[in-house]
């Protein structure tokens, strides 16, 4: 069955949905943020520490695991889900992103982009077809589609020209794509941050009839208004009936800012990358663990927490941790962000159900401050 | 109460021994191995995991925790088991080895040794007056005296100087030491590879009247028969009520020389070290998991074995894992190999119990090799 969206209640005040969306792996509640799990780990956790969390879905990234340690060997192994001893549904990205980030290391043309692994220089050459293929053998309940991810800023001429690319790839993935009974191939919208151009590429995405869309080519160096006008012009041009996907965003605020917009799904490195660099998020705002200040401070990191990091152990113990370089330190800050950001969601979808987000981004914005 | 020792059953073909060891945060089955903690934690394993490896005891590192994060910050956290939130027993060295390691960074006076920090440079001054506040600041339920390990080869003059200052500072160890009610202080015998000053020195420390008595200065290079003889003169001067503990030792098959000689406690950085190296020890012996025959081998570690890594996850992903320096592969290696030596031990005590340690150490050795 490909996934289906359920959509339970929409916000009186908002564009911000309540919904369910069921895979082949289990329900998801949504709105929902799905940690990052790169390399088919997310980084310094266990897969029972991620169910312990509450993670209902994890993402990987097809470009990363092609190249380490390949697609086929994953099959082999069962797919992502057998290989990483993950029972619960994953994302994969479509390793555009990735691909485009390489700069100088890749080369575009109509056909696909041929690009040199950032390890070893070996060339490889993705094409939607090829791209479908991996992410089949990887095995993931949803799965992105090849597009390509234009840089900020850049002229409206290339980005029209990439986005109706974007779209003429979607169609050569969605005729590539054959397991459509357990994996739902997503298109992604772009048009960078021109309006028109974002309408634009909506209506054709959703004429492709997918079981979901993603909104691409965001927080990527953009102002946050200009994003969210980008999300408000595009999202009443998806379809209400199928989830709706902002891809690589996940600061608490954005994760707000999008729901109140309608956004079903949200994925980021961010939470699980300060984690490591001694950075965590609070009830208080962000909290740099690693200052002196905390150091002889034994409250737990943030008090209002229920995570095992919280429960546990102290600032002035993780600090230690964290400053020594010790694996542990990373592993408890992880913990925590991933615990903090689930939170977060379960506090957007009750606020949803009882018709106060507005006042639960106000409350929260008091407390937390604003990222820049 | 000082830890108490009860023998309950010696091998009637060896010199090993059944028992238990009674301390303040719980009972040890002896033998026992002690996962070393050096920064007050395990690499890579939280409290949790050490419990369900079967840890009863672990190490931690006096020199490593005065250092960072400082012994008065711990004592203000409760000392290390409330610093790290540990509730079995602890053992903390005395930074003797530590200090003595340092070599050019370090002068030895009949007071003590002068020493700079591996980490700035900074300069200070341990005496075995100053190393027991320490240890009673971090409170272990077994505190080490503060000896000097000679290195090896090393000559017999000097060993011996060494030796009989040793004994002096265990006297002012003894002396200086207030909190005997909840820690025991153990007493180091040395005296490098000769058999006459390892006797002199198990007599002098045991003269002390302490509630164990540790084997140190062995495993620094010296050939194992050489390291075996040395417990074998040493041991039938060590008093039968009290534990025995062989220092900075843990490679399985010395686990069993050990054990056969009737020592009691072993530690050792080894098991987990090479595991985050990705070499991990199973039942048909060591394993370099990076290597690229393990990289389609979806078998677990070890087929043997009951912990979590080999329960959940196969030689393929964790090879993948280390190989891509995931935390979580140095995490899955070094559960593995602490639950391994863990399973080891409880081998060796129920072999003790049925008088059959050293057909328990054949059948090993032909399935596990000897290490060199």
């Amino acid at each position: 069955m490909p996934v289906r969206y359920e959509l339970i209640k929409e916000c009186k005040h908002t564009g911000a949905r309540l919904g369910k969306l069921y895979t082949p792996h289990g329900v998801i509640d949504t709105p929902a943020f799905m940690p990052v799990g790169t390399q088919a780990t997310v980084k310094a956790m266990s897969p029972d520490e991620l169910k312990d969390i509450g993670a209902q879905i994890i993402l990987s990234n097809t470009y990363h695991l092609f190249i380490r340690p390949g697609h086929k060997l994953i099959e082999e192994a069962g797919g992502l889900h057998g290989f990483m001893n993950w029972d619960r549904p994953i994302l994969t990205d479509s390793g555009g992103f990735q691909v485009f980030s390489l700069n100088e290391l890749r080369k575009i043309t109509e056909e696909g982009v041929e690009f040199k692994s950032h390890l070893d220089g070996t060339k490889h050459f993705f094409t939607p077809e090829y791209v479908m293929e991996i992410e089949e053998s990887l095995g993931a309940d949803i799965i992105m589609a090849f597009d390509e991810c234009v840089s900020y800023p850049e002229e409206k001429e290339y980005v029209q020209k990439s986005m109706e690319r974007t779209v003429r790839w979607l169609k050569r993935c969605k005729k590539a794509h054959k397991n459509i009974e357990e994996q739902s191939l997503f298109g992604i919208v772009q048009g960078g941050v021109f309006e028109d151009l974002r309408i634009e590429s909506a209506k054709k995405t959703v004429d492709c009839d997918l079981p979901g869309y993603a909104i691409g080519g965001l927080s990527v160096g953009e102002p946050k208004n200009i994003m969210n006008d980008m999300i408000e012009c595009t999202v009443p041009h998806l379809p209400k009936d199928k989830p709706r996907y902002l891809m690589g965003v996940g600061s608490p605020d954005s994760l707000i800012d999008g729901s109140l917009r309608g956004i079903d799904m949200f994925d980021c490195v961010l939470p699980t990358r300060i984690a490591r660099n001694g950075t965590v998020m609070t009830s208080q705002g962000k909290l740099v663990i690693r200052n002196a200040n905390y150091a002889e401070d034994f409250r737990p990191i943030d008090e209002e927490c229920d995570c095992y990091t919280c429960k546990n152990f102290s600032r002035a113990y993780i600090r230690h941790l964290i400053k020594t370089g010790e694996i542990l330190g990373a592993r408890l800050t992880t913990i925590h962000n991933l615990r903090f950001l689930q939170n977060v969601m379960k506090g957007i979808r009750k606020a949803i159900l009882d018709d106060n987000l507005i006042s639960f981004r106000d409350d929260f914005f008091e407390k937390y401050g604003y990222d820049k």
